[in-house]
């Protein structure tokens, strides 16, 4: 059997720690890269992730997705471009007419029945009438705040809420983050940017209480309320993307919650912040079900969140390519798992 | 579309838990029960569960199979009879040759291939050519120290090592796990069971360290190595179904290895006991993986054995029903939860 291949778009920070990732396994080889940014244009995959090419064939980074794509006949493309499905959608339509796998970074195509349900079904019936198979996944959404809660409700009897809470640091991430959720500005500049919607904050809530509630059926009365609240710094924090003044921002606390018959049954917890140890927060990933059993999970610190979505789009590529066709999303597939054997003895022959 | 129908096998804790459980759900009904003994043959399921019958039809415990069978057809039996596979063997080939699905709690059933690579190929066999489907599952195997282990390298790049740890309470349980654990014994009566393999202990490290190994694609590289140590009470412990002087056994402390190119790479670490908090043993499910990122997940108190098997075992009745034909693990489908709303709506159209 030959290698799988693995076309990746998008070469920001995710799509390139993919590709650093791929280039450590074996039974896959990335055949072509997609990228807009004028300083990798040109330039060889290998060059860029600092990784000897060995006898592999180079791999030049092209602006032009369809270039990228003839004559390298792939299984799988990773879409690492963008956070919203409206957005995401041309260029996931653009891979399935190509007969491509798809694994989107976006995280809304989490879930993508949440915020569009017409895109939900138009990419489902793309992706059938080519046989090929798109799923969103990453960190959160993807596992922590919403697949992981799913699994432990197998081992409940009944539920009757589900909290999850994710404290974690903004300090490895750069200037896109920094700017979505509002770190460095003063309350006021904070206030106004919740007010005038250009702080993103969290993308997920919808996706992570979408996606539990179907999969445990309950049905939601309401769209999923949300709030985002500053995390107003009282010290000096620095990061090499971003500066908080102490008066200032150095993050924000957003919530969530899913109502079933008017009572909130799900509620999600969010705080994200620079440097959150210089006032003594512990991050961490919590998951409590008040059930039978009650269950009380912690992951102590949380599971980073790039290195964990890198590993994930990359960890789930057997899982869609054996899928049956059409859209899929992480509570239709098995488990995620590492791979530390050959890819290639995961795909299930058809 | 009408209930999902169910046969039980085995009315013993397990097989009753299930029972009260799929009373409570909807969407699904239990068509026939096959017990042996001699105080619940020929009674009522309603009578024995403690539940009204309301206008559900009444379901008379028997104890020849094919006499449940008769005049029920059914989607599904959930079989609790036994530990081992090659005891369960002979009836899980009945139920299959009978076209039902079948999901078992037999510990070694939860990853067969371990102890009993030929009839684990003789199972797949007679499954797919029934066009029928069996799972091993409950929570441990099948949750605690393997699938969440699996799930959770899913967010990893690469995984050095990994331990997983159950600190668990035997006080619920009765007098059979009492017996296997060595519980109320004389140090040296224990080292005598030990030696003469009558204490049987907990069943599920071939299966769990097997599961994660083939999840991963790491390959053992011999045999997983187990041992097993007395808890010695140093003072007085008392349940329902065990008594335990000062000096002797409340439980057992087992461990278990898998080896990958002669490196330990996987540790099981499993110390049951009755009354663990009158020494200061705080209970809890714990996992750490050493890898890239390293994560380290706890749930205090531990999932309590019974109530989460019976809730793994009942939970998974649409995924056995919606896959393909074939003997599955829990690594092979998608991730258990909660049945919340009608388990029909869980059901794929084929």
């Amino acid at each position: 059997m030959e290698n799988i291949r693995v076309i990746i778009w998008g070469f920001g920070a995710m799509g390139s720690g993919m590709a650093r990732m791929l280039l450590k396994k074996k039974g896959v080889e990335i055949c072509g890269v997609c990228d807009m940014h004028p300083d990798r244009v040109g330039r060889s995959l290998f060059d860029l992730c600092g990784v000897e090419k060995g006898d592999r064939q180079d791999v030049i980074l092209q602006s032009d997705i369809a270039r990228v794509l003839q004559g390298h006949p792939a299984d799988i493309a990773l879409l690492a471009t963008d956070s919203f499905t409206d957005k995401a959608f041309p260029k996931i339509q653009y891979l399935l007419e190509e007969k491509l796998n798809v694994i989107s970074t976006a995280e809304e195509m989490a879930f993508p029945l949440a915020s569009e349900p017409e895109l939900t079904a138009k990419l489902d019936e793309i992706a059938k009438a080519n046989g090929v198979t798109v799923l969103g996944t990453g960190i959160n959404p993807g596992l922590i705040m919403d697949l992981l809660v799913v699994a432990l409700t197998g081992a409940c009897i009944d539920v009757e809420e589900i909290e999850a809470e994710r404290i974690n640091s903004l300090s490895p991430f750069g200037p896109a983050v920094m700017e979505e959720q509002g770190v460095g500005l003063t309350p006021s500049e904070f206030a106004q940017g919740v007010k005038d919607k250009t702080l993103a904050g969290h993308v997920g809530f919808n996706e992570s209480v979408g996606m539990i509630s179907r999969a445990i059926g309950w049905k939601l009365s309401e769209p999923v309320r949300q709030s985002m609240e500053p995390i107003v710094s009282s010290v000096y924090r620095k990061t090499q993307y971003a500066e908080v003044q102490p008066g200032n921002i150095a993050g924000s606390s957003m919530k969530g919650s899913g109502f079933v018959d008017g009572k909130e049954k799900i509620r999600m917890i969010h705080p994200q912040q620079i440097e959150p140890q210089l006032e003594g927060t512990e991050t961490g990933d919590y998951i409590r079900i008040k059930g039978t059993p009650d269950i009380s999970m912690a992951i102590k610190p949380e599971i980073p969140g790039g290195i964990g979505t890198i590993a994930m789009c990359v960890n789930m590529i057997p899982h869609v390519i054996n899928s049956h066709p059409g859209l899929k999303t992480m509570i239709d597939l098995p488990v995620p798992r590492a791979i530390m054997g050959d890819m290639r003895d995961l795909i299930c022959s058809p």
